[in-house]
């Protein structure tokens, strides 16, 4: 069976942007960028040498490979634009169906890479879990294989896991980012800096990386250490939010910890 | 004025250990470990080539600085016990005034480390933030220099200012584990292993060593994306819980993005 070789990339955001260097420096053929915009698939194409458009009755039907990068709620209109191509067509979506896909192409499939990306920042492609499906067991060894040489970490995660995997990457990075920002915020409201706080999120994050959460939970509510506790509820008194997430946060660690509050 | 170079560590637990394992991996002499059951005294003793004890009456008055390195509900009784020195005496809570020691010296002072320790895993205390505070500004800079010697990051942070950063400690730390917690359990229950999510982890708190959290921010809550998220709330329905905590911090970060939900 052919490989997939020659790609060609629905989009130009931070997905598209960071997956297309990753195959580009793995040695895959880019051949073409599709953005509704025409600037970011511009400069794009630039990084990874491809050719590139904004009109998609001009996508190539040369790819063995479609890869659609966008936002969730423009996947569907790109797949029923799709529909005259007979090679692969994936997503990289934590939380839409491969259904979807089913307008473009009988050989659908997904390729969702679970990591959160900034134009701003690099990232180590090599670390990134890549989490697949293919609508046949063939093209999922050619995913695997594709997958396999940008990423030592490829799982195959159904429809129906993924979207639990994308809720709990949820919880995992998008709601501790904001536990971070509210801790900033309040380090400055006293004049301190958020510096102050960044080697304990480093090793809050590093410990997991060897152990267990429940094993490397710390803290007053881990020790049900009430008088610390309610300094803090008396400290966020006037802040109704805080308050709330402090008590409820506390009480499901103590009740984890110690089977009641 | 004398240096602070002999001192003795009233506590083995973790904040002790790690303490007395950097204040003597930088030359200082641990003239004596104090902890009120013997077996952790002498263990931590051994790796610090220091005197032992578990009789508070028989600590030795020799050391420079006196560190009551025990839980906070510990440190009252052992500064009524320690008053017969008149050595500088600091305790390394987060939440615990300076004036407790009061009855111990007129000397007092507070050495706390910013940073979630495990008795399991190595600490660079170089990277350790240290927040000191003294009662006067002389013994202030002796603690500073001492400070200095095994961290590069040492703030003077009185102990108002204090109880906020150790509250702003549990929201970055303790409450982030608890959602690496919940994360897992998910991925779990799908039968994926936590290995899954750990890439996502380390990127999500290496992002914000460089970031403002608020630029950091990603996520459906962030992006307003009320299909993923009421699909996530669908998923959550059997659980009250984290289909509130869901809603609570999607809300939170959707108001502070979007100025409303």
């Amino acid at each position: 069976m052919a490989e997939l070789n020659k790609i060609v990339i629905l989009g130009a955001g931070n997905v598209a942007t960071h997956l297309s260097k990753a195959f580009a420096g793995s040695g895959f053929q880019i051949l073409q960028i599709y953005n509704r915009s025409i600037e970011p698939a511009k400069k794009l194409a630039k990084t990874t040498g491809s050719d590139f458009t904004d009109k998609i009755e001009n996508i190539t039907d040369e790819a063995d490979l479609y890869v659609i990068a966008t936002s969730d709620n423009a996947i569907e209109e790109i797949a029923m634009n799709l529909n005259k191509f007979q090679s692969m067509v994936v997503h990289t979506s934590g939380s839409v169906s491969m259904d979807i896909l089913k307008p473009a192409s009988p050989r659908t499939g997904v390729f969702y890479p679970l990591q959160t990306f900034s134009k701003k920042r690099k990232v180590n492609y090599k670390t990134v879990p890549l989490c697949l499906e293919a609508s046949t067991e063939s093209d999922l060894m050619l995913l695997k294989k594709l997958a396999d040489s940008i990423s030592q970490n490829v799982y195959a995660v159904d429809s129906g896991k993924r979207m639990v995997l994308h809720m709990a990457a949820v919880f995992a990075c998008n709601f501790t980012n904001f536990l971070y920002d509210i801790a900033g915020t309040m380090v400055h409201e006293v004049g301190l800096d958020f510096d102050i706080l960044r080697p304990l999120i480093r090793e809050t994050a590093e410990k997991v990386m060897k152990m267990e959460p429940s094993e490397a939970q710390t803290g007053p509510a881990k020790r049900n250490d009430e008088i610390i506790m309610h300094q803090h509820i008396s400290l966020l008194e006037e802040n109704e939010i805080l308050s709330l997430l402090y008590e409820f946060m506390s009480n499901e660690i103590s009740k984890l910890h110690h089977g009641s509050v």
